[in-house]
């Protein structure tokens, strides 16, 4: 019953297909009422439903930011999110807030204070986080599309583990006020939804426009298949070539010789001394209880070697030039968005981190290269979902959703 | 005493001129002990002082934005901004935290709670803000730089107005990370210098790497000039032939065939809307008192229609490309930081608006375009500074900084 949706006869139909699934199931949504708000305006996102994650702020309700002593010590929400007006403004309907990761900082979904949400598509794994709640939601049917945040991996990861489409934009391209930060140089506002033609419209409410041909060639970054599971890397085939038949023959690049842990490596610096930066002065003078995890990250992001996160800093300049210049002639990165499937919830603390590192410097490629990429669900393994990635350079976005719509239309998913 | 720096026979000599005032009668510092940090390494910033505007956080010190309410509600903060960590680790010595506008939301530098600091160039006159501490300081020589951020002109306009160097960043170049937010859209870390080549040497510490020519050709934006005082236009003759020796031939360019106050008003209109999104909450829950003008814009903010912001936005998209099409191949605008000095003390409110609707016509340019600005001090009108500005593309801020120290240069300023 819960894995409503799977690679089956279903996949070539262009039919969407509604779970059965309600919210007492996926638990998603925030318990208690549900934040609703109607359509301001019409436009082009008429007659669709959405969710916000619980770190967005609307008017006159609470932001919990997933932490019981942060809901304690905040005021309700005067104003609402600049996206989410806009959102409103075109048309669409908010059908409620989803459950995040404590402070958004955590991958596998988990938050002990409001329930982990059921992955739908895979309901004995993890959903993946920070935005849990927004791709569950989407996963489940519950909403049309769902707005997340991604610092480190936020949309891409839970996209990716419950296979509905996500997008992580170009750092910068949609606002964030009204949102609260975790890693303000990395911190992106993104989006779930089930079929990329959705994925695609809620950008047209919320992306600059650009300027700029269509993209290509296909680059196949290298050290991010090698890191793949070979049966990720094998699930992939078919999505590949038909990647090829669209956007011409794939070409390997190396993007990262000094290696992928490298990459995590100087992400993880900064944005600890980021983390500590914006919440570490709540964190000293609340001492929030924190669930499992997230307690011995912040004391991680309190303890963070200045010199380490000047380093990571130094490194991203370079390597934001290096992933510029590779992209600058429209070039489209493809990789598996995980290396895995979703952990399965009875993994340990141990088998979680080693996940975590393995994803992370994944992940690392668009959050230090402030590239935009798009996760598109393309595959099964082990019975649970895995996303294909899409990656262009920054202020892409449009010409990468169009991109991923033509995939995803080649492919025969929604 | 207090013009201690003019356009005379020291115009040309290339002495740094140290300025006599004390702090006792600038009153840039915020009051009380002075955060005082020494530099953490050793780098390219050996031997330089500097100071930074009080939104940003200095670990073990109070953070007032301005305001002694936000002071009394927010706990001491236990972390220290990433770019100070940054201009520390590259050799500078931290002096103290300079005052700002409350909350950052005006654009005179006045401060009631705080007390105004003193414009050293032109004491009758405000020191622009709101990054006013930090011109001011800068401008009386009692630091090599100072940082401040910039959302509407914050930084641009006090630089002209005190007769110092000053950058608005890219938006996005430089983290905010540890710092008190307004607009996000918009906000911006910059800083002042009293020379081009300490302007230059923090944006090494600071701004990305980047790749791409020397920029060039200039383009005169019509509309900046239409809108300056004839005085100010003609007082930048000398410094726009030294300009066109350096970079050719300007060229008359048409930036804003909509007007000025279209852009002013589409910038009034998102500012206000991330300024409620942002700090709304706060203002709703604690009722903080605030100086004149200040809790008029906030409530403005508080009442801002939906609609115009989004249409704000709307313009926003279809402008940043229309720039970035006009800047892609490395053409640098040039035009009047501000269109006429600082207002004097004694001016009305209604004044003061009128200024403000005047200069933020031409501050939104690189603000909805998410463009760089330099502001170098190349004229006196009427005994006071005003700057002249160079903008370019996202991104270019280093060759921008370069550029800057060319123009210095041959104009015989520091």
């Amino acid at each position: 019953m819960l894995a409503w949706r799977g690679q089956g006869p279903s996949m070539g139909c262009r039919f969407e297909v509604r779970s059965m699934l309600s919210d007492d199931v996926v638990k998603a949504f925030m318990p208690g009422a549900r934040v609703l708000r109607a359509p301001t305006a019409s436009g082009v996102l008429d007659g669709l439903t959405f969710a916000v994650k619980d770190l967005f702020d609307v008017e006159g309700a609470p932001t919990t930011y997933g932490n019981p002593d942060w809901a304690r010590t905040h005021p309700v929400a005067a104003a609402t999110a600049p996206p989410i007006m806009d959102l409103l403004e075109a048309g669409a309907e908010l059908l409620g807030k989803t459950k995040t990761v404590e402070l958004a900082y955590g991958l596998t979904g988990e938050n002990v204070w409001y329930e982990t949400p059921i992955n739908p598509a895979a309901p004995d794994r993890f959903p993946g986080g920070s935005s849990c709640g927004s791709a569950a939601a989407v996963g489940a049917g519950l909403v049309d599309f769902a707005l997340g945040s991604d610092t480190g991996g936020s949309v891409r990861i839970p996209a990716s583990y419950c296979g509905v489409f996500g997008i992580r934009p170009s750092w910068g391209a949609v606002s964030l006020a009204g949102a609260c930060g975790l890693g303000p140089s990395f911190d992106t506002c993104g989006w779930f939804a089930r079929s990329a033609d959705v994925l695609e419209k809620v950008g047209q409410a919320l992306l600059p426009a650009e300027s700029g041909q269509g993209l290509g060639p296909v680059l196949k970054a290298e050290e991010a298949w090698i890191n793949a599971m070979p049966a990720v890397a094998a699930a992939m085939v078919p999505a590949m070539a038909a990647l090829e038949r669209i956007a011409g023959a794939a070409m390997r690049v190396e993007v990262a010789p000094e290696g992928l842990p490298v990459l995590y490596e100087h992400f993880r610096c900064m944005q600890a001394q980021e983390a500590w930066a914006t919440l570490g002065s709540w964190v000293a003078a609340t001492s929030p209880r924190f669930g499992p995890g997230v307690s011995e990250r912040f004391a991680a992001a309190r303890g963070m070697e200045p010199a380490k996160a000047a380093a990571g800093r130094a490194f991203r300049r370079q390597f934001r030039l290096r992933m510029a210049t590779l992209l600058a002639g429209g070039g489209v990165m493809a990789y598996p968005t995980s290396p895995a499937p979703a952990p399965r919830l009875t993994a340990g603390q141990e088998e979680q981190n080693a996940v975590r590192e393995a994803t992370m410097g994944v992940t690392a490629i668009a959050g230090l290269g402030a590239l935009c990429e798009v996760s598109l669900p393309v595959a099964r393994v082990e019975g649970a979902p895995v996303g294909l990635s899409l990656v262009a350079a920054p202020g892409r976005d449009r010409a990468l959703l169009r991109l991923a719509s033509r995939l995803a239309q080649e492919l025969g998913l929604p």
